[in-house]
C-alpha cells in the first residue's frame, strides 16, 4: 500500500468499508465493498424515474441503509459513499446538472440530500467515469497509470486515467470519445455533429447501420433472424449474424471495426497510454472485434505508442459502474 | 510561490538560472533565463545538420558553454539545460531515437553526451511538448492548469499540460493532434493515414488545397501573386489573397477554419480544458483565422467545455520552443 494511501487509513481509522452507487435509467446498483474496491454485499433496485426525483432521490437513500442493515456493518466503520451518475455533474459539489433518462434531475444536489439523509460522506462522479476509474481500480487496468476506456453500449462513452487518477477536465465533463468526429460528412448525431465515433462504433448503430441496408433491400438472413421486421435488429443479432456467414452482417462488423480503430488510433496518438479498455454491450462480440481492432490500430496508429498501448475488453462488466464509484469514495476520502 | 518549488529552490542553493537549448532542423537557438524563464541572454547558431551528427553535438555543447562566457553566469549557479529536439525521445533516459531533419541521430544519447561536455545537468524534451509548455510557463497559458496547444506550421504539432504539469504519456510520444484522422476519405498523410488534422490546418495544407485548385483551373489572383508559378503559392499568399477579396483564397481560408475546428471542438470534448493555444506560422493571420475557430468550436463542442475552453493565440512566438525547453529545465530540478 503507498504511505499516502495508508496515512489516508490510518486518518479513517476502523473505516474498513465503502458504500458504490450506480444510478442508472432502469436500476440503480448498490454495493457494499472493502477498501479494495471488493463487492462484500450487493443488490439493486428498479430507478422508477417517471415516478420523480423525490422518489428517486428517497430510493437511493433507502438502499445505502439498506446495505448497512443487511450487512451488518456499521455506519462508522464506512468511509463514505460513492455515486456514480448518467449525465454532466459538478463532482466538488456534488451536483447532477441534467441527465436525459431521468427527468426532473436538473442541478440536482445529490451529495447534500444523501449525507443529510445518511450521515454520511458522499461523492459524486459521472458514471463513464466511475466505470473507466472502477476497471482501472479492480479490472482490466488494474496496475497501469495511464489507461482510458471506452464503453460502446446504447452511446460511446470515455473515461481517462493519468498518473493513477481519474482525469475529468475542468468541468467534469472530459473522456467524451463518443463525440470525436471521424468524418465531418458522416450521419448526423445527436449532439449537432456529423459523423461522431457514437454514429459508428455504438449498439445502436451497429444495428442501424445493417437495417438500413436489408431496407434498402440487401439479401441477409437477418431479416429472417428478426422475425420479417427490420426494426428488430440488434448489434447482437448482427453479430450472431456475421458469425454464421451473412455476408452483409460480416460487412456491417468488419466496417465497425474499422471505425472504431480509427477513433482508437486517435486517442492511442493523443495519449500514448499503457492500456485501452473496452466495455459496453458491443464487447459481447469478445475476440471477434478486438482482433481486427487491434490489427487496424497498428496499421494506423504511430508505431511506438500503437505497440505500447494494450487494447483488452473491460473485466467487470455490469459491475463496472457500482465497483467505480466505490472506488471513488475509497481514493476521495 | 508553491511550498514544493520553494524547498527545490533552497535545495538548489544559490542555482538561480538555467539554459534552454532549442536543436532545429537549421537553427539551434540558446538562452540564459532566470527561474522564471525570463530570457536574459539569448543567441542562435545554424544547425548545419548536413555535416552530421557529431558536430552537431558539439555545437551544443559549444553554445552552453557560450552563454555562459559570454553572460559572465558561473556553472555553479545554473540549475540545469532544458534541451528541445524533433523527433520521438526518451526524456527520462535523454535519448533522441530519430529526427527525419537531423541525419544520424538514431539512438543519440543527447543527455549523456552534453552533461559529459558540460558537467551541467540535462533534460530533454520533445520540441512540441517543449514549446507547450513555454506558452503554459511564460506564454499564453500562464495560470492554467489545464491546457492544450497546436502548433500549425509544416505540420501541426500538439502538446499537453495537466495539473500544471507536462502530460508526455508512456513513451514520450503523447500530443500528436496533427494525426487524428478527421476524414477517412481524406488526402493521404505522411503517417499512412488518410484525413489527418495535419492534412487541412498546416501551412503546407493550406498551400497545397489553393494550388490544387489554381491547377484544376480555377481564377485566383493567387497565381499573379505567385508570379505565374503554382508551386510558389504559400499559406501566408493565401492568406493575403484572402483579405485582398480573392475567392478562391477566401474558401480554402475558410474551409481551413472549419478543418481546425472540427480537430479543435474534438480535443474540447476529449480534454474539457481551460485553454487551446494555437501557435505556429500560420496563426500570423490571427484574429481571421481565430473568429471562425472560435464560432465554429462554439457550435460543435458540448456546450459547457466549449464556454470553458478558452482559444487563444500562443505569445512567445519562435521563442516558445527555448523557453519551454529552460521551463523544462527548471521544472524537472
Amino acid at each position: 500500500m503507498p504511505a499516502k494511501r495508508a496515512a489516508k487509513r490510518a486518518k479513517n481509522g476502523a473505516k474498513s468499508h465503502v458504500i458504490g452507487v450506480d444510478l442508472g435509467g432502469t436500476n440503480i446498483v448498490f454495493a457494499l465493498t472493502d477498501l479494495s474496491a471488493k463487492i462484500l454485499h450487493r443488490f439493486k433496485m428498479p430507478t422508477l424515474a417517471q415516478e420523480g426525483r423525490d422518489k428517486v432521490l428517497s430510493r437511493m437513500a433507502e438502499g445505502v441503509l439498506r446495505v448497512l442493515e443487511e450487512s451488518g456493518v456499521s455506519a462508522q466503520s464506512v468511509q463514505g459513499v460513492g455515486v456514480g451518475t448518467p449525465g454532466p455533474i459538478n463532482s466538488r459539489q456534488g451536483i447532477l446538472y441534467s441527465a436525459p433518462n431521468l427527468p426532473g434531475f436538473k442541478n440536482t444536489p445529490i451529495k447534500a440530500y444523501l449525507e443529510r439523509k445518511t450521515g454520511l460522506a458522499v461523492h459524486l462522479e459521472n458514471d463513464a467515469n466511475a466505470a473507466a476509474f472502477g476497471e482501472h481500480w479492480a479490472g482490466a487496468g488494474k496496475g497501469t497509470s495511464e489507461m482510458i476506456m471506452l464503453t460502446l453500449g446504447t452511446g460511446v462513452g470515455g473515461g481517462i486515467i493519468m498518473g493513477g487518477k481519474l482525469y475529468s477536465g475542468v468541468d467534469d465533463t472530459a473522456g467524451e470519445f463518443g463525440h470525436m468526429v471521424i468524418d465531418p460528412s458522416g450521419p448526423l448525431c445527436g449532439c449537432g455533429q456529423r459523423g461522431c465515433l457514437e454514429q459508428y462504433g455504438s449498439a445502436t448503430a451497429i444495428a442501424r447501420r445493417a437495417r438500413e441496408a436489408v431496407l434498402a433491400g440487401t439479401q441477409s438472413s437477418l431479416l429472417t433472424m428478426a422475425e420479417g421486421d427490420p426494426s428488430k435488429i440488434s448489434s447482437r443479432l448482427v453479430h450472431q449474424a456475421a458469425k454464421d456467414g451473412d455476408p452483409l452482417a460480416h460487412q456491417v462488423w468488419a466496417d465497425t471495426a474499422v471505425f472504431l480503430a480509427i477513433g482508437i488510433a486517435n486517442l492511442v496518438n493523443i495519449f500514448n497510454p499503457q492500456m485501452v479498455v473496452l466495455g459496453g454491450g458491443v464487447m459481447l462480440a469478445g475476440a471477434d472485434l478486438l482482433g481486427p481492432i487491434r490489427r487496424e490500430v497498428l496499421k494506423r496508429a504511430f508505431d511506438r505508442p500503437a505497440r505500447t498501448a494494450k487494447i483488452v475488453a473491460a473485466k467487470l462488466g455490469d459491475d463496472a459502474g457500482v465497483i467505480g464509484a466505490a472506488a471513488v469514495a475509497i481514493a476521495r476520502a
